[in-house]
């Protein structure tokens, strides 16, 4: 402790001579984000509310912020990644489950038939999601998502889908967790699934991680150790208004900042605009059909229509991803 | 920021010289423990999962300690304080419920019948705590609780509830974080009603809180503004198998120290206990009549019975109130 102290200490005194030079006022925190509105707000924002003794400043344990995943911190096309992700599965499980080849929904997921999938509508989707999801322990499933990410490619993108992220979304949550913030994610993907990659890809720790769940029992496993079995269950889908259902029941503080880019998003930037206070509700617009993809009103992945009009009408702040971002994703490793 | 560096840096710098004199060495961090195993057990472990480079350690981001909280972090005699929180809430809400002199359970609690109010069973009880709890915004319970704690005083010790916290308990608390844990309450009890204390009287902030839940729905309050409203069906009850599974869904790690007092700890013990490397698993054993109460395998609040056993057999640290602790409670305030 005593040496861990005293490397603390000379570090913060080699820092202070060259912030005193002014290195700090010059370096930008968001060197991804072109200088525009949006940038602005979350720089005036944060000023504004970590100022100590200004009329907005908020107390460190009280600056939250939540971030939809899908589509705002890594992208979501041509499908949710946790449900390529099931697909994938699918198709490395049908070697064991050799009546699949007949069986829907399972048959059109193997024969990539997009028609047959979309027919068998949201059944099929959760019939899909239990076989892929749980019937095993979460230390089972976790390996499983962990395998899948280290082999896995993006469609059109060809990249892992750990480097799917938006290179801004990682230099705005590190800025804000600069500045005394604790970021969480707060999606309607599985929490199980996104903690796997959540902490190496964004920072973010397992219990910052909010998401939809499916009933876990706790039982002593056959070599005698306890464990914990995902059952076919859907408990909580944290989507719409789930978000502060779910913020509330995890975080328990209204967050003060909360940034989405769908619909799903609309009742979380609600919840944390109407607080008390300071507080910054940010949507990001897919503008981009060049360097990401440009989509809004009328997509069934990421639908972004009534969220849209609510923005315009409280003056939340809307990221134009074309304009704004300088880099959408990171470079490849 | 700068300003709060140059601080940081002097403070540590001071730190440094009356440390190299031997002061830290000195300290107790544990000063209302007496000496024993118990104490030394957990001096032990902590020393060995921070140790940087030892075959027991533990990163900083791994070190989650979860506590029970009836029993554990405070007391529960002669009943839960959540319990006795409702049965106040049923005296101050009868004025506007006339007809609760005639109808149980209420008329049981108002008569302070309390074989009336066994009688109604678990029923009854549920009846109770959906009327006191429920059917108000988190916002108006939150203040309810908050103002039943600031008058309301323990039956027998004539305490503010808050004062009944166990003194040994906010040491480790304090001890473990400036370790680089993070510590977590997991209850039985409400997560709503822990949150309004727990970050005052334990130092735990409310996403740190693991706790049963009722429903709590999303809605446009009367006057345009989204709330969240509470709901009269049970949720989630954090007890027993559902501690691993809470913790699984909150923490989404594995806690490497766990801390409960009774059966409903079981669970969460075998948990912790199980998982790779250096484990913890402690119970509080209440011996101590005078000072607290001594109670067990036959009481109902904080039976422990099955945990007992267990931790015998598996070498858990019980800690033996009466004779690991120097003092229970803080001094009053």
């Amino acid at each position: 402790m005593l040496n861990r102290r005293i490397v603390v200490a000379a570090l913060l005194l080699a820092g202070l001579s060259s912030w005193s030079l002014g290195a700090l006022a010059q370096s930008d925190p968001l060197p991804s984000w072109n200088d525009g509105k949006a940038k602005q707000a979350i720089i005036d924002f944060v000023a504004k509310v970590t100022r100590d003794g200004g009329a907005d400043f908020v107390k460190p344990a009280e600056r939250i912020a939540t971030f939809d995943n899908d589509g705002t911190l890594w992208a979501e096309q041509p499908v949710y990644f946790q449900l390529q992700f099931a697909f994938d599965e699918v198709k490395r499980l049908a070697a064991q489950n050799p009546d699949w080849k007949a069986k829907e929904p399972f048959r059109s997921v193997l024969a990539r038939d997009l028609k047959g999938l979309a027919a068998s509508g949201e059944k099929g989707l959760l019939q899909i999601m239990a076989a892929t999801h749980t019937g095993m322990t979460t230390d089972q499933f976790a390996a499983t998502v962990a395998n899948w990410l280290a082999s896995a490619r993006h469609p059109t993108k060809q990249r892992p889908y750990t480097e799917m992220v938006y290179q801004p979304q990682l230099e705005l949550l590190t800025y804000l967790r600069a500045n005394g913030f604790k970021t969480f994610i707060v999606s309607g993907g599985g929490v199980e699934f996104m903690r796997v990659f959540a902490e190496k890809a964004y920072g973010i720790p397992p219990e910052q991680v909010v998401g939809s769940t499916g009933v876990v029992k706790f039982r002593i496993g056959g070599d005698g150790r306890p464990e914990l079995f995902k059952d076919s269950k859907v408990e909580f889908v944290d989507d719409g208004p789930g978000k502060p259902v779910g913020i509330n029941r995890a975080i328990g503080r209204r967050p003060i900042l909360a940034f989405g880019n769908s619909d799903g998003d609309l009742q979380m930037l609600q919840y944390a605009a109407a607080g008390p206070g300071a507080r910054l509700a940010l949507i990001i617009h897919h503008t981009d059909a060049e360097r990401e993809w440009a989509y809004d009103r009328t997509s069934k992945i990421g639908k972004l229509d009534k969220a849209l009009d609510e923005a315009a009408a409280k003056g939340w702040t809307v990221v134009d991803m074309k304009a704004d971002w300088k880099t959408v994703f990171p470079a490849s490793k």
